[in-house]
């Protein structure tokens, strides 16, 4: 059974995520269809793009992973599809695979024979978005999608670094639980007493797992994503601090 | 692979959704199930309307979909079952099926042997509406269900109008970026200066797509369901000016 | 076709919950998964238990339900499996499974080479739940998981009495709409008179549906897990009184 996932900012509440699944089975009967998110903040594509990145890998090979966070919808920006490692992936040109175009095929969706005629450019989730997934679901060619192309759009994603006992990085993610997830690789906090910074804060604890974590006490964990996490047990630390993406993190060994 | 689509009121929290589900799986094995929504207001048959009308044309035919905004749920109010273009329809008659009715084949659902002995009569949706669904999802006849009837519940939906220059409509739909949609259709809207107010205020740009708009100037856009929406490029407008579903558009020619 | 059922505190808008989807169809092909809900507040084990009680029977024999509110992620807290009439569980030995455990075959699953590698310890849900749903999603035996045990934790669950023409239970639920979902067999309110009385107010009227309940006057219904509940038509009758799960309810008779 072919199997798509599905990413976008369209949230649960209106139409618009079924019609975009209506739209792939009628066009690609029998095909599972498992959602990513929908709860992205419209329009933002650096959270997408992170989802898409932490989660597509659990996913079968030859599954088809559909993302659309398309604030530039009916505009001149292209439609892409990648290849890796088996797998494939639908988004418009903005920086939404960033994650995972290291070793992709990327191509330019140009074969315009797929769209469907819709009532409107606003809606190319369902008008192109789907129909191109529905071909790759189908098991015709990725090939006959378009050229191959060298460009697709990257976000400037802020990358962490490490000198002199000091490890500098970000945040950049407030999971569910309002743990701070940071870019800082897990590896890279060496087993020595540390203090982390973090928007005028100190951390100095250290855990495996949250249930490791002193109550009232916020500490560091290696994070699902093979980053460096802060949490605070039983507590949403993101909003008892403030922190939102993007606020800086050093670390400094002592 | 048979088809279900679920649309209700009852939320993802709660345990509701599920037992639907599972009661039209343990009677009818192997269906597919896509969700429409479960995120209209509790008892809002109108909102049920407009995302059913929306949604359900995108799926393949031969889908089932099972739509259960019931505020009458165990009172004397019947259950119907539709047929339009070999596509089916299950409700409670209270009106959420209105965008479908024309053209369909009605009947009320009185084979009352379908429906499960459930503890109560406070959840109809898994007690009566999934076996009925399951029926249909079986590929047993829709004719058994009961007879047609021609009286179903329909909304009083307000119609658009135009003459004399003025096109009057309303607001039918606040979609999930706060986009006010209306029920003026796309192509009422002549190639030529307007000006359309809306609750004390004037738009006068036109877009085929949001991109296209002045970030700050709202403007009227052809929008996903074929009908003019008003939009405010990278905004929730109905939030911003307080716009709720019902107000009244006029569209002015100059 | 497998099936499983998903319930976690992961929400809908990380994810987690699509790595856990991922990873059981990664390891168990074409397995059908359905949501019982992602909606469980943080950590809540009691609402977790609460709604796999009240949705599990509902699907087929054969299913496998996953429940996942693991707060001791990580920690030294087993992993629990558990038949019962041939259908499957998999949670944390937290007493999430406390509504399934009479009748129940429980095992601790020590059989550690099922687990993935993960990054971290802070994701049992995809690194070891999901694989161990994998197991039995496959049809591989559910002896092999590990041994039996015989001291799973139990929620302490209030129990409803009655003496003298007194019935004394609590709320163990808040359902979507605001009614208040007590512990009380339906079958134990009499066909007479009697006085309800919840955090200093009082309830008279009963009816068998919403629908039959007097505007403005609350009532008490039988309800659709089998034990009655407290409403107020077409209104959130727990916020707008500030009942919390947890309250008690008498009932006296007159």
């Amino acid at each position: 059974m072919s199997l798509l996932t599905l990413l976008t900012d369209f949230g649960l509440d209106d139409y618009f995520v079924a019609a975009v699944k209506g739209t792939v089975l009628r066009l690609a009967p029998g095909v599972a269809v498992i959602d990513i998110s929908h709860g992205v903040p419209a329009g933002d594509v650096p959270t997408a793009a992170f989802l898409l990145g932490a989660a597509w890998s659990a996913f079968p090979r030859g599954a088809v992973h559909l993302a659309i966070v398309d604030p530039g919808v009916g505009s001149e920006r292209r439609i892409l599809a990648a290849e890796l490692d088996g797998s494939f992936f639908v988004a418009p040109d903005n920086g939404l695979l960033t994650p995972i175009l290291e070793g992709s095929s990327v191509r330019q969706v140009t074969r315009r024979e797929l769209f469907l005629d819709g009532p409107s450019e606003t809606f190319h989730g369902r008008d192109r978005f789907a129909p191109v997934a529905a071909h790759l679901l189908r098991g015709e060619p990725f090939q006959e999608l378009g050229p191959t192309i060298a460009d697709p759009l990257k976000l400037d994603l802020e990358r962490p670094s490490r000198e002199d006992g000091e490890i500098r990085g970000s945040v950049v993610h407030i999971d569910r639980f309002g743990n701070l997830v940071t870019n800082i690789p897990s590896g890279w906090l060496p087993g020595r007493p540390f203090e982390a910074q973090i928007d005028g804060r100190s951390v100095t604890a250290f855990a495996t797992h949250y249930d490791q974590l002193v109550t009232g006490q916020p500490g560091i964990l290696p994070g699902s994503v093979g980053t460096l996490e802060i949490s605070l047990r039983g507590a949403d630390l993101a909003a008892r601090w403030g922190i939102r993406r993007g606020a800086d993190v050093r670390i400094l060994m002592s």
